[in-house]
C-alpha cells in the first residue's frame, strides 16, 4: 500500500518529534505553575524564560518583545483591537485580521481596505491608494495563506511609519518557513502560530516592539509582565520554541528544496493540464513548496476528495475555513476569474515531502 | 530521602496519565486540522465532537453549550466582556473576572461590587445589597481560589434571574472537584480551566446556555460554530475531557477522603498552633482538601519557603499571583485582619496526597 502524502502544510503541520520531546517533561514531573514561589515553579519558569529568548533570537527580536498567546487568531485580534485610531488592512488578510477589523468597524472605528494586485501582492502603492487621514495602524500579512505570495514587509512598514502609522504583520504563514527579522523589517507587531511550523496547536506569539503599548485583550493575572493574563501554557511554549529553532536551523536548505519541488510540481501540472492557471504565481516571491493552481472546468473541492481517496491531502481554498464552499475572499480580492476560482486547489509541501510525492499528486490529479 | 509533597493543587495540578495518553495520538499521527475536508481531519474532528459531549455530560450541559477556550482567563474575559449592560461582580473574584470588569468600567460600563461575608461567602443578601438598576450580568465564583469557600450558585443564579439579569460563575476552582450541574444550577455562563483538574495548561471552556448570545472575544474563522475563532487545540481538548471524566468518576470518593484529610489537617494545626485562624472556615461549605490558615506573627511567604526547603509545596495568597506580596484582595474583601493576613498559607490537597503528607506538612510547619 502506498504511503500517505500530506501536502496541506498551510493548514497545519505535524508536530516535530523534537518539539514533543521538549514538551513531555512539562507534561509529567515538571507540571508546576510558573507563578508559584516554591521549587515546583522553578523549572517551568526558567524554561519559559529561556525559550522566550530562543524564539526572540529566531525572529530578530528581544525576549521582552515576545508575548505568548493561544495562537495566531489571538495574536491577530490583540494587535488589531489593541491599538487605537484608524485601521488600514488588506482585503486578503486571514479572517483573524479581517473579522477583528470588522469587529472594530462595528464599534465605530475607521477601517479602510487596501486591494492587492492581481498577482496577489500588497505594495507601497496599494497602501498609498487606500490611505485616509486618521489611520494609526496598517496591517498586512507577510505571506498569504491561500496563494502563498510573500509581501515586501520592510517596505510596507517603512511606508506606514512615514505616514505616522504603526505596522502589524500577520506572519502566521511565514514564520518558520522564510527568514523573518522583526528588527530589520522594522515592524511594530508580528503574529505567529506554532502549529504552522511543527509546534503544537493552541499556542502562538505576538511580537510587540519595545516601548509600544497595546491595550490588553485578556485581563487577569500579571503573567507576561502584565501584558497577557492566564497561566502560561508551559508545555506548548517549550514545544513551539523547539520547533521554531529546528525549522530556522534548516530553513535555507529546506526552502531551496521546496522551491525546487514546487517548480517541478508547476511544470508537471502545466504538462498534464495545459490550461492550468496559477493564482499568485506572477508575484515576485512565493512561500517555499506552495502551489495554488486552478484547473478550468474542475471543482477544487471535488479534486480534494479524489486525491483524498488516493491518500493525498491537499486543500481547496483557505484551510482554516475550507468547509465554507463560497469563492474565497482572497481570490475575489485579486480579481481571479470566478469561473476559475471554483477549480482552485492549494498544494502546500513540507520538509518531509519528496519528488515521489510530487509525482503521486500529479498522477492522482490526472 | 523523603518524597516530595505537592499540596498546591489550587495553583495547578499534575497532568493525569490518562489525559496524556489521550493526547499523544493527536500529537503524533492524528495531527490534522479539524477544519480540513480530507481524511486527515476526520479523527481530530470526531475526537473534538465526542469529547465535547463528554465534557457536557460531566457538567450537566449539552454539547453545543460548550465552547473551548485557551483557559479560565479567556473564558472569564469572554463572559464578562461579551455581555452588555451593567455588571455586578463579587469583590473577591479571581483577577480574570475583576480585571475584565475593570476593563469594562474603563470603557464606561456600569460595574458594581458585592462584598462577601466575613466567612467568605456571597449569598442572595450580598447580591441584593449591591443591586443597582441597569445590571444585566451578575458574576460570582463557584468556589474561591484563596480560601476555598463554596457559594450556593443555584440560589445566586435564581436571584439574578428574578431581577432580570443573567448569571455567570467562574467555576475554575470547582469543576472536577465538586459536582457541578449547569442545568440544575440554572446558570447562563460557567468558566472552567483544565489544568486545575489534571488536564493540560492552555485549555478551558465556557458553558453558554443554549439560545444565549455572547459577543465574540476572538474573531476569525468559523470554529466552535462561529462562537470562537482559532484552530481547535485538539490535543489539549481531548486531554481535558479525559481528565474531567476521570475526576468526575472518582469525585465522591476522592472528595470524601480529602474532606477527611482537611479535617485532620485543621485539627493537627490547631493542636500545634493554638492561635491559628482559618479564613473562610466559617462558611457552610469548603472545597475538598482545601485549608487556608493564618499563623499569627508568622510570614506566609516565609512559611512557603521553609516548607519548600523540606520539599513540600504550599502557597501564600493566590497562586496565580503569588509573586505579588501585597495583602490579597480576597482577605481584604472578607475583612480578614491585616495583622493576620500576612501569615496566611493555602494548603490544597489533591487525590494523590495521603495522611502521611498531612503529618509531614504539620511537622514541617512546627
Amino acid at each position: 500500500m502506498k504511503r500517505c502524502v500530506y501536502a496541506d502544510h498551510a493548514a497545519t503541520t505535524p508536530l516535530m518529534p523534537e518539539a514533543l520531546e521538549a514538551m513531555l517533561p512539562f507534561m509529567k514531573g515538571d507540571f508546576g505553575n510558573p507563578s508559584s514561589i516554591h521549587s515546583w515553579a522553578r523549572k517551568p519558569r526558567e524554561a519559559v524564560r529561556e525559550v522566550r529568548a530562543t524564539i526572540a533570537e529566531c525572529i530578530g527580536a528581544e525576549p521582552e518583545e515576545i508575548s505568548f498567546t493561544s495562537g495566531g487568531t489571538e495574536a491577530d485580534n490583540w494587535a488589531v483591537k489593541g491599538s487605537g485610531r484608524g485601521l488600514l488592512v488588506s482585503a486578503y488578510e486571514h479572517h483573524a485580521v479581517l473579522n477583528a477589523a470588522a469587529h472594530e468597524a462595528g464599534g465605530g472605528r475607521m477601517v479602510v481596505y487596501a486591494r492587492p494586485t492581481r498577482n496577489g501582492v500588497i505594495g507601497v502603492r496599494q497602501i498609498a491608494d487606500a490611505w485616509q487621514k486618521g489611520i494609526g495602524l496598517v496591517s498586512v500579512m507577510t505571506a498569504n495563506n491561500e496563494i502563498g505570495t510573500v509581501n515586501d514587509v520592510g517596505a510596507l512598514a517603512a511606508e506606514a511609519h512615514s505616514r505616522g502609522a504603526l505596522f502589524h504583520t500577520d506572519a502566521v504563514q511565514a514564520v518558520g518557513h522564510i527568514p523573518i527579522d522583526a528588527r530589520k523589517l522594522d515592524v511594530d507587531f508580528l503574529s505567529a502560530s506554532a502549529h504552522k511550523f511543527n509546534g503544537s496547536k493552541g499556542i502562538g506569539f505576538l511580537f510587540v516592539r519595545k516601548g509600544l503599548k497595546l491595550a490588553s485583550l485578556l485581563d487577569g493575572g500579571q503573567q507576561e509582565d502584565g501584558r497577557r493574563a492566564g497561566t502560561e501554557n508551559v508545555e506548548a511554549i517549550v514545544g513551539m520554541a523547539a520547533a521554531l529553532k529546528a525549522n530556522c536551523a534548516r530553513m535555507v536548505r529546506v526552502g531551496k528544496r521546496l522551491d525546487g519541488l514546487a517548480e517541478r510540481l508547476r511544470g508537471e501540472l502545466v504538462a498534464a493540464f495545459p490550461d492550468a492557471v496559477f493564482p499568485g504565481a506572477g508575484a515576485p516571491r512565493q512561500l517555499p513548496g506552495f502551489v495554488s493552481v486552478a484547473l478550468p472546468g474542475r471543482s477544487g473541492e471535488g479534486l480534494v476528495h479524489i486525491l483524498d481517496l488516493k491518500r493525498i491531502a491537499v486543500s481547496a481554498g483557505a484551510a482554516c475555513d475550507s468547509r465554507n464552499t463560497q469563492v474565497s475572499h482572497v481570490l475575489k480580492a485579486i480579481r481571479f476569474p470566478v469561473r476559475l476560482a471554483k477549480g482552485v486547489i492549494r498544494i502546500s509541501l513540507g520538509a518531509e515531502n519528496t519528488l515521489e510525492d510530487v509525482r503521486r499528486i500529479v498522477d492522482a490529479m490526472r
